[in-house]
């Protein structure tokens, strides 16, 4: 495990302009470091997070206490190496692991809820740049992300292109589709549909809507996997059993699979969280940002790119990151692409993909 | 629209066996049928419904008022031609529209609720082959059906191998995968999370657990278009609007058609039948019923064997019709198998596809 400073705060010294007009005011960025920032300021990295992911990044985890979530990827001699990088991952706002969200107290000191703003995921990158600033960076080495990560890092590049010098976007895509909006449609309404929600006032109650959450994190975890990965692993196996029981206990391991993964994502995440940075996500479409055509998001980019992505990921699948890799050849950019061969599905960002490790590392070290 | 007799019922002269050791008993099954039954009781067709289905194949629905569900396929002239054959459409029992299920009234004169029997899909055929024998039909010109439909198809034609002539088996499988068993979990869990559901006792309540199986078919939905046919029917076009709102309303047309499909569904379907039948389809693995192995399933059949896969349907993907295939294959049956191109996902078989109705007519007629 690579050794993290304590987690830290940066207060936002300027509200933060959002996208739907608004500006958020006394925002902070929780974040986490590791590795020693060079006399030079030229050695950072900055890792974005997806969607339910947070700023421990190769550290454990305060609530669940399990390692970092890119462990595998981020330490001492790994693929992104702390002994030659610093290396910052942030809480994106929104969320709910110390930067503000909706669960945070605003300006009459009760939980916003939902009178939290509606963001972006160019407002999230607003928060990361002026964590930037006052970090003193100036410009970073590399913006490195995954999924929801990758969608931040092509941000980044696309409206602070000044900012990073290499751009790592993997298995991600430059606009959410009709099929990614509509799994988290179905993730929102089972959250609203939940009594103990309250319209997002249940942060004074005894109960949250974990329920409705669970769901939600079902639905979204099958799209996380791949339909031969879920084969492989749970096929129709039977849970601690001989015969199936005829009744509507989890005969199946996938059932119980599902439910274990739903119940244990309600004690680390926040429901409205849960809304507010699926949202973002669905709002996700650089290319409408920037007058409709996607290579004029990158006209002003000085960045390489690299785009990964793998053949079995069914929620990004390649043809998204050629997309963007056609955007950038268009821009005139320097961009390398890579579709990995994984079973995992979606979540072979996270998993152990020797390929992947080879890829990182050459880009960020070449 | 086909003239139809009006929806009749069936009462089952004895009780019903089940595969989970239990009987059912007086149970009724009601069904609708189309065209005349020749003297010689050779023409008739029986047409299997899928998870949602009914009795109302070619005859509006009572509730909704829509025409029946497959009036592209079945009447005077058209593919299942009921000029020539005598068409049964039977409701399944576990289903809500007038055969036995949840809902219907136990031996206490109470709606049964969770007290009725987990059922198989190898169940309901018993009560479709109990029907045909109560109207005298020794052996069917054909049994067809699509999703569930097909697995029944094929389940009649693996246990009661003497009583179809053709099997027509249209985007199935003969077996749930982990996948499909994971997309039904979610369903279940929505249903079962809603307070409203009340442990299944909500018959006597002013309240059923809409939004839970709203969510469940909002779920399920999704899994029967194909991303490209929902790119190419919504996009990310926003719903009567010109800009986003930054808010949660439904902002894209696709969110605003998935929470039609949800809250129309509830009007029409109960809740417990929807448990009890996705728990049966997750059950289904006709192999494992006949010793592991799919080709000895059908081994006994003297039946010609149709099956047809859409390329976008990644619900009951061609591999597994391919699947079934093989294993009639080493059975030594006759079987023809089609995977046809069509734009829009597993509902592909009950949509405008030309080719398919070539397919079932040439199959029946042939």
């Amino acid at each position: 495990m690579a050794t993290a400073t304590p987690s830290r705060s940066y207060a936002l010294p300027a509200p933060l302009p959002l996208d739907g007009g608004q500006a958020l005011a006394d925002a902070s960025i929780a974040y986490e470091t590791y590795g020693e920032l060079a006399a030079d300021k030229g050695n950072a990295i900055l890792v974005c997070h997806a969607l339910t992911g947070d700023q421990y990044l190769a550290s454990a985890h305060p609530v669940t206490g399990k390692p970092g979530w890119w462990e595998r990827m981020v330490g001492p001699g790994k693929p992104i190496d702390t002994d030659r990088y610093h290396v910052i991952c942030a809480n994106v706002i929104g969320s709910c692991m110390g930067s503000t969200g909706p669960a945070s107290a605003g300006p009459d000191c009760q939980p916003y809820a939902m009178r939290f703003p509606v963001i972006t995921v160019r407002d999230m990158v607003r928060g990361l740049v002026a964590l930037l600033d006052g970090l003193g960076i100036a410009r970073l080495h590399a913006v490195v992300g995954g999924s929801m990560g990758g969608m931040q890092a092509l941000s980044l590049a696309a409206n602070f292109p000044e900012r990073a010098a290499r751009v790592l976007a993997i298995a991600t895509t430059a606009r959410h589709s009709a099929q990614n909006i509509a799994f988290h449609e179905v993730g929102r309404q089972a959250i609203m549909a939940d009594p103990d929600w309250r319209e997002g006032d249940y942060y004074a109650h005894d109960t949250a809507p974990d329920a409705g959450l669970s769901v939600a994190r079902m639905a979204a975890h099958i799209t996380y996997l791949s339909e031969a990965g879920l084969t492989e692993k749970f096929g129709r196996r039977l849970q601690d059993r001989e015969a199936k029981s005829f009744g509507f206990d989890a005969d199946f391991q996938v059932e119980s699979y599902l439910r274990y993964q739903g119940s244990g994502f309600t004690r680390r995440f926040d429901a409205n969280s849960y809304l507010y940075i699926t949202r973002a996500m669905d709002y996700f479409d650089i290319a409408e940002e920037h007058g409709g055509k996607l290579a004029d998001a990158f006209a002003g980019s000085s960045a390489r790119f690299c785009l990964v992505s793998f053949d079995t990921d069914w929620l990004y699948p390649t043809a998204e990151s050629r997309h963007v890799v056609h955007a950038l050849n268009a821009a005139g950019a320097p961009v390398s692409f890579v579709e990995l061969s994984a079973p995992y599905g979606h979540d072979s960002f996270l998993l152990d993909v020797p390929a992947l490790d080879r890829v990182v590392q050459g880009f960020l070290d070449g």
